[in-house]
Parts: C-alpha cells; sequence; structure tokens
C-alpha cells in the first residue's frame, strides 16, 4: 500500500512541484484538488473502495462472517499541537484513536475514512510525510483507509493540519462490552504506564528537558483486545484512557455502570520520568492522557488469566489489577493513597493539558 | 428529538450559564466536556446507540432488509464561512452533504458522526443553535446521529466552528451506481438550477447586493433519488454537483467511466439573479458549487419516465436532460455554446471560491 507512494516523484513532477505549500486552490473541487488526490491520496491508501472514486465508498461485508448484523461506529477529531513528538505524531494518532475507539467495545476495525482541514501555506512535504504515515498506521493496524475529504482553510484560520478520520468495524455475534456493564465484583486492569503520552507532548511543545525523552505510548490497541477476548469472551467493559487520563475514563464507567470504583494509586505503573515530570509541574499523571493504554474490566475470577495474556503482548507488558468495582458510593471513583487512605478521584476541571490530540 | 433540547435552560443552570464562549476546558475530556454532552448533545441528537455512550455507537443492521451486505461510508468537513447564509448555514450543510454522498451511490442514509472543533470563545448560543438545528436537519433527512467528538483550539487557531460529519447508508442489492458506470448513449440530466448555493454564500459573505437575495439550494437528495429508483433501477451515475460546480461533477464522470459528455449550454438551469451576479463578478455558474443538485446518468429510454417523476418531487421541480455521453472526445466534458459552437469546460483551475463548504 504506502510503499508505493513515492514522495520524490509526487513533489517533483507537474503540477504539485508548482505548489511547495499547500494553497486555496487544493480543496477547490477542481483540477488542483483531483491532482492531489491522484497523486497523493489515491497511491498512499491504494484499496479498491476508495479507487472507485464514488461520492461514498461502497463496502461489501458480506463474507466477513459472523457479527455482520452488528456495527461499530465511531469518529475522532485530532488537533494535536505540535503535530510531530516524540513516540509518534498527529497520523498515527488519527489511525490508533478512532481504532482504538472501535475495539472498545469489542469490534474487529476494517474501515477508516480521513477529513483533512488544512491551513494554507502548509508545506506540501509534510502534508506528504503525514498521509504516507497515515497509510503506513493503518496497514499496521490491519484497516483500509477508504474515503476522504479535504478543506483548505485561510491563513489564520486554522494550525497546519486537522484531521478527522471515522472507522467502521464488526463486533463478533458474542461480544458484549459496553461503560454500562461493569458489576460489583470485577476487577479493574490497566495494560500498563499512565500519563506517556500527555507528558510527551507536553514536554516538547513547551520545550521542557526532563532527565530522559518521554515517549508517547501512542498505539491501536486491536490486537491486545484481540488476545484478551481469545482467553474469554466475558469482557464487560474496555475504555481507552485518553483526555482526561485514567480518572476520565474510570470516572466515566462509574457513572454509565452507577457503580463505584475503588483502585490502589501504588499499583497503578507510572513511568519514573513521567512522575518526576508531573511532580515538577504539579500535575497528577492519572489525569493526563494517554493514546495506548485501557481499562479492562471483567470478573474477578478471569482477572488473572487476562493478566497473563495481556502480558505476553507487548503493548500488555505491564498490565496489572489496580482495582474493583464496588456496592458502595456508586458514581464515584475513589483511591486508597499511598498512607491507607482514601480519597474522592473526581473528573478533572477545565483543560489540564489543551491539545494534546 | 431535537424538541426535547431546551436552550433556555441549558444555558441558564450551573454549570454552562457560568460560560457564555467555548472555552479550552470544553475540550479536556474532563467535567466541563462531560457537562456539554449531558446538557448538549445528547438532548439534541437523543437516540439509543448514541446515548450508550460507548467509545463506539454499536449499530445493529439486521431487520434492515436487503442490501445489510453493502455499505455507503462517507465523510466530509464543512468549514463555510460564514456560518450563516441566505437559505442555510453551517450545520444544514454538513447533514446534507454527507447524506447527499451516501444518496449518490444509491445507499439508504442511516448513521451519521459528528466531529466538532471550536475555536475558543465561540458564543455558547451559537454553539446550541448549530446543535439544534443539526439535529433537525438530521431528522429531516430520516437519519440518526451516534456518535460525536469535540475539540476545542485555541483562538485565532480555527474559525468559529469547523464541522465533520461522516456517515453510514445501506445499499439495496439490485443498486449498482457509481461514477466509471456512465455508458455511450445515455443521457445527463440535472434536477434544477446551478450555482446558487456557492453565489448565496459569497453575496453574503463579501456583502454584495444584488437585485434579489439569492438563496442557497442545500438540501437533502435522498428523498429524490428514492423517487428515481422506484421508476427504474437502472441508474448508471449519480454526482452532486458541490465543489467545483456542475462542470466539476461532469468532468469527474467523464474521466472515471473514460467517456465523453456533450452538454447543451442553453439547456442548463440557471436563477435569473444567479446568472447577473456570475455576469457582474466575471464568473461561470456551471462552476460554481451547489448543496441540492445533482447529475443524473440514465439510459436514454429512462430518461422521460425518470424526468417524470423528478418533476413531481420539491427538489427536482426544474428537471431536465442537458445532454448525452459520446464515444467521441473520452474524458472530456464539451458544451453546445449559444452561437452553435463547441467548447471544452476543462476542471476548473485554482479556488474560484473559497470556503463555501
Amino acid at each position: 500500500m504506502a510503499n508505493k507512494l513515492n514522495l520524490e516523484n509526487w513533489v517533483c513532477p507537474l503540477p504539485l512541484k508548482n505548489y511547495p505549500t499547500v494553497v486555496m486552490g487544493h480543496g477547490s473541487g477542481g483540477k488542483m484538488m483531483n491532482d492531489l488526490i491522484q497523486h497523493l491520496f489515491l497511491p498512499a491508501y491504494n484499496n479498491k473502495s476508495l479507487n472507485q472514486m464514488g461520492d461514498s465508498a461502497v463496502l461489501n461485508l458480506s463474507g466477513l462472517g459472523e457479527g455482520a448484523g452488528r456495527l461499530a461506529f465511531s469518529t475522532d477529531s485530532f488537533v494535536v499541537s505540535p503535530l510531530f513528538f516524540p513516540g509518534g505524531n498527529i497520523r498515527e494518532l488519527a489511525v490508533h484513536g478512532t481504532v482504538n475507539d472501535l475495539a472498545m467495545v469489542g469490534a474487529k476495525p476494517l474501515f477508516l475514512s480521513v477529513g483533512y482541514i488544512l491551513e494554507e501555506g502548509l508545506p506540501m512535504e509534510t502534508l506528504g510525510k503525514i498521509t504516507e504515515s497515515l497509510a503506513n498506521a493503518c496497514e499496521l493496524a490491519g484497516v483500509q483507509m477508504v474515503t476522504g475529504d479535504t478543506k483548505v482553510v485561510h491563513k489564520g484560520q486554522g494550525d497546519g493540519i486537522y484531521i478527522n478520520t471515522s472507522g467502521i468495524g464488526l463486533i463478533p455475534g458474542n461480544i458484549d462490552i459496553g461503560p454500562t456493564l461493569a458489576k460489583v465484583g470485577d476487577a479493574v486492569i490497566v495494560n500498563g504506564t499512565m500519563g506517556d503520552h500527555g507528558m510527551a507532548v507536553l514536554s516538547v511543545r513547551e520545550g521542557f528537558e526532563f532527565e530522559s525523552v518521554i515517549e508517547s505510548d501512542t498505539a491501536a490497541l486491536n490486537g491486545l483486545v484481540d488476545t484478551i477476548l481469545e482467553v474469554t469472551k466475558d469482557v464487560h467493559c474496555l475504555r481507552d484512557a485518553t483526555r482526561g487520563g485514567m480518572v476520565a475514563a474510570l470516572n466515566e464507567i462509574a457513572n454509565s455502570s452507577n457503580i463505584g470504583i475503588e483502585f490502589d494509586e501504588d499499583l497503578v505503573p507510572v513511568n519514573p520520568a513521567v512522575h518526576s515530570a508531573c511532580e515538577f509541574l504539579g500535575l497528577d499523571p492519572f489525569y493526563v492522557a494517554n493514546e495506548g493504554k485501557m481499562i479492562v474490566i471483567v470478573p474477578e475470577e478471569q482477572a488473572g488469566s487476562v493478566i497473563e495474556v495481556m502480558r505476553q503482548h507487548p503493548l500488555g507488558k505491564n498490565a496489572v489489577q489496580i482495582g474493583r468495582i464496588v456496592e458502595d458510593h456508586p458514581k464515584m471513583v475513589l483511591a486508597k493513597t499511598g498512607i491507607g487512605g482514601m480519597r474522592i478521584v473526581d473528573w478533572p476541571t477545565g483543560e489540564l493539558l489543551p491539545r494534546i490530540c
């Protein structure tokens, strides 16, 4: 797929070579936009559904096996600043964010759409690189980019590039996972360290120099979810801990399932570099965004085997049970502190870290 | 649906009353974003799939009848400036644009997603009004808004609000419509006047005062498509004539189907007000965007009955055959001029009218 895109080549011949940056005409619906589609987007995402170039992609679901009756559908816009950060970039985020949203209801992610809002003056080379690695991220996650749209806004009315991706996945017939399904007694598991993505973006954006480079954890979680579902179909909730971090994800589940959640602060894995950076800035890593971390809620008796299989997957090496679902204090999340007390960990208020995804 | 949203009410009580404008915290993933979802988006778009509040919407396609094996999937971002214009606004465009893309492959539009990119400082009242009429436009078009996402960018990095919608529709088993399927001898039909939308937006944005107010033609075309498909399933191409106008749509079809297209300039309906405005500004109405107009390509022998049924529909009153598909000059569109000559009408180059959708 993506390797058919020759960046040297598409920048050189007419007419793209005449445009080192994006100009308003690239969003016009005319010749320039068509050139962009023919010489950049089609070679990058090359697949049958996209190549039809209809107003909509036509997707054939028959022959995809059981579950064709239930679809998962998700959308996400990405406005991260800067576009490139240690461990990732906006294009990978844009694929991972939507793939993960589909995986969180147990769906097999299949098809993505991409909508670009480009700011006039964006270097054409940046657009090429972003498109190339969006295509690579799709290939890695096993999804096809089948339809797209490009708009260009005047300089000063955007910030380089904003990307929206939407996705469709198929939910197998025997899977029922959702934020309302947590049950009293269930185990609360996370797949690794919390706060990496937010601190990685923040450190490069604000020019902080910490003792070591903090890398984003951006990753597609569908493979890890598949691994879990091979051990047990009895998964109650999955939630990726993005904006608002682990705490927002836990509060959403507590609210939707009308149960209480308790976890042990000391059990939550946090990278030492993230820990010191957060301490320095007065931030709580449990509130900081991740892009490759999730909450897994399963019946207590399944917890052992789920954690075991998660740890064998590259994205679950640090998987650990951090708490459980309780009957007390419905809709509230409580943490056991290091000195043995309990504190309420409420939704984050206001904006901790703007534009981290 | 939308009538459950009480704008007076959601602006007044805590905590939204404290925020007359959008602030960064509304995109935080925390309490403020949750308030926005609970008090604005859920009441506006109220439906079962959305209310589950999972990371993805779960859609049940079984029981929807034949064709469940083929889906249409489309995405569109909307950056129109200004947000409100005669005959419509960005919220209606956002629904119509995606619904129309689905209808153009013969799909029955079912589900939409919405992604907002809000600029810090957007009046909360504007957001409320936009959301309310997005919901109304969905209801009118017969689609459900089932999943969404909200991001907030700093002041000066956006322009009020950008909206992305993506949509899913079901294609009946006996329908096969696409831009590659035009055949030599087919009739080329349009459903009405060309250039209304672009000129409506331009006139209000640039403050032009023409002899009469030009109104956008923004409309959901799925009902009109249904009407056509009741007469014949043998429709070869449908294409809505948005950015780049009728000429871009015809060139796309000529290119994809590898055929030539000829049309008679004098047969193409153009509003008198649009005609004089275009003349005044040196624009060609055939290149100006529409949001409720489409090209319909059917075998010549079906043209009569298709036009007849289109004219009985409010969105097809001025339906007329303007030309036909020819073997000569493949991939090129030619127009018969008023004085009897032929001219090539090539893709528009550059940007005629930026940000008209």
